[in-house]
């Protein structure tokens, strides 16, 4: 454990305990935690929204407007960047912080899920996964195996087991057995990553000078000029790398109970909630949710993958849920759909052509600050790509206040009402 | 003049004269100028590279990255807008700068070149032109009157005649019918721009406290904005929209020299050269715009239409061009087409896959700041639309440092050469 891949290296880093990620929770309030995540690419402020950037860039938006929008940690999606441009070519480029120039927190899922999508382009056999790709046809193999080599290529700071995501509906029987399979791929995500991890193409040390104080040294961003920050402080550990498990089960509360036992049971530094947000009703969804948070220990991260609405992560938030991904708020943009305080609007609507005030009163984002809803309206009737940045940006901001809202209210020992999303003061 | 469409500042403003626009010529190299255009919405550092914003926005680009940029003054194409969103929403929401939440000086087109380049779609009578929209294949007829109205009701600073851009190649008798039709609708423009040029949708005052100084006082941008401003100082103006004239005379130089001379008697605060850039010879472009230029006033802004590489606005530039637009950088970088220190680059090629190295090391923008020649062609291979804003925001840098250079040059009585298009320092 520990050490880096460069021999020279080994005789310094063999003495360097390895230090993923920490979790500190900072109050509670209800069943709703305030936390901060640190990793190896800076701290993450939980509970918090991670905007999917599938192919290493956020569709639209400039890196510099995600760090200004507060972003601290952003999704890359497996499946789409060992496509293109290939996992390869970001390893040797020194990963994805590095290539996509992002010197903060980097989230990546397995590539299961995305596998799963694909419906009749894949087979499931209990050594990985055979597909197709969507772009060319070509023909793909992901085992557990492969898939923590893709995602330690790649190099984020999260990386997810590789697992099968239960289809919905499914029986009892299929549930159970796809559980067992998740479950055995744990095992070997879990095995290959621990095998393999020093091979993470960056190298960052955290330099923690008071070691009493329980909490690490902030990580300087950007991998690239850690060096210059590293190695003269009173303790030093080696960053790398966190693999999180996944919880499975379907909708059954019985084998998500199991499912999470024994995933716990393996060890991860965090668990997720897989298997969700594929077709059932809102109400089951949340039900599942409830019950498999249960069974999850109190001081490790929860993340609950997929999901949602604004009124959505506001609720999840509130049952303890600390991390959170979907691709709603940018895909949404991309068709007109704006999340504001006064509830969705479609901005193509022609009753918005000669709207002169702003997208949304309420919000102090780049875009509400600056432009009309009628300009706006023209941008998306005429097919310009700026409705595309500006929309998303809008979309992201109202996310990520809604987020900085429920953090807000759980330090004041506040449960915050999924009203709260429509109704925010202006910064 | 002066008046106001308000009855109630009808009493006011009548005391008040017009001013449109000013041009300052503040050093000369050459043949080279060093001037300042001051427009009711900012002044304008010539010789200018003018980005084109077609349809309201430099396709990808947020309005807050050109002013960073140091953009100063954008274009838009009447034609375009006249379509889409149509003139009567633009004027009805206060005119194009505040549609677009643009404070700075705007400039647009008659629509006559954008619609001589509709070929088939169009037919052309002594009244005017019809013409087909490419959009939907309706019908259509700019008039020089109409041309006017519609970019009073669009309300750029400077407006530009009606004209016909002359084909190329054409026969004499052809070049001289074209010219004289462009006289005479030249005319007309000016007519019907004198008579309702108080129509403009805004009202800018400008303030001028120390009257002997000869330079007004820097109008504040944002016309919105202007009305606090406004009022109290020694000597105050109202500001309103300027109309170039076109010199036409297709590739001969005697009619060149006769459109010109005819265009200045019927009197315009800038003229303009067009029919230039529409498929002749890079050479006989050069000699059309030499021999055109003897025939312009020195003390008026000369403004040639459509060019062009970065090379030809060095060129032109020094050849006492003061203003040009051309859509190759923002086309260009959108085809993957960038424009470096170190040459042109097509950022798709494989061979750029693995650089990681900035797009070009000699240039300040933030894009060769932040990212690699490696991540900007997989966005442009992978198709992400962040290519587009990124390349455009290159390409316009590149563009504008260029000009920077040559104003530059000839502020210290230097004529630039065009190889400092390929050797500019770092900033």
């Amino acid at each position: 454990m520990g050490a880096v891949s460069e021999a020279h290296e080994a005789a310094e880093s063999a003495t360097i305990p390895t230090v993923s990620i920490q979790f500190q929770i900072e109050a509670r309030s209800g069943s709703a935690r305030l936390g901060r995540l640190i990793t190896p690419h800076g701290e993450v402020e939980t509970p918090v929204f991670m905007p999917v950037g599938t192919l290493a860039s956020v569709k639209g938006v400039p890196q510099d407007i995600l760090e200004e929008l507060g972003v601290q940690i952003l999704l890359g999606n497996t499946y789409h960047l060992y496509l293109r441009p290939g996992v390869e070519q970001v390893r040797k480029l020194g990963g994805l912080h590095r290539f996509m120039a992002w010197p903060r927190a980097i989230l990546t899922d397995s590539g299961g899920f995305q596998v799963f999508s694909l419906n009749d382009l894949r087979k499931v056999t209990e050594g990985g996964v055979t597909f197709r790709s969507h772009l060319d046809g070509s023909s793909h193999f992901f085992s557990p195996e492969s898939a923590m080599e893709a995602q330690i290529g790649l190099g984020a700071d999260i990386i997810m087991a590789f697992d099968e995501c239960t289809e919905y509906p499914a029986d009892r029987e299929r549930m159970r057995q796809s559980m067992e399979l998740t479950l055995r791929w744990a095992e070997r995500s879990k095995r290959h990553f621990e095998e393999h991890k020093k091979d993470v193409p960056w190298s960052i040390k955290h330099v923690a000078p008071d070691t009493s104080s329980g909490r690490q040294a902030k990580p300087t961003s950007g991998g690239e000029h850690n060096e210059n920050h590293a190695g003269g402080g009173a303790r030093a550990t080696q960053g790398t790398q966190s693999l999180f498990g996944i919880v499975q089960g379907g909708m059954d509360r019985p084998l998500r109970k199991e499912s999470a036992e024994r995933t716990i049971a393996i060890g991860f530094p965090g668990y997720a909630i897989g298997g969700l947000s594929v077709g059932e009703p809102r109400a089951l969804t949340r039900e599942v949710v409830e019950s498999t948070l249960e069974h999850l220990p109190a001081d490790k991260p929860r993340y609950l993958m997929g999901v949602g609405t604004p009124e959505e992560i506001v609720e999840y938030a509130n049952l303890g849920i600390d991390m959170m991904d979907c691709v709603l708020p940018t895909r949404a943009a991309r068709h007109g759909l704006l999340f504001t305080s006064e509830g969705k609007i479609s901005i193509k609507q022609a009753r918005y052509a000669g709207d002169a005030g702003p997208l949304d009163p309420n919000c102090g984002c780049r875009v509400c600050q600056r432009y009309s809803r009628a300009y706006l309206r023209h941008l998306y009737a005429s097919n310009e790509v700026l409705a595309q940045l500006l929309n998303t940006v809008h979309n992201l901001s109202f996310y990520l206040d809604t987020m900085r809202a429920v953090r807000h209210s759980i330090s004041l020992g506040k449960e915050t009402g999924s009203s709260c999303v429509w109704s925010r003061p202006k910064p």
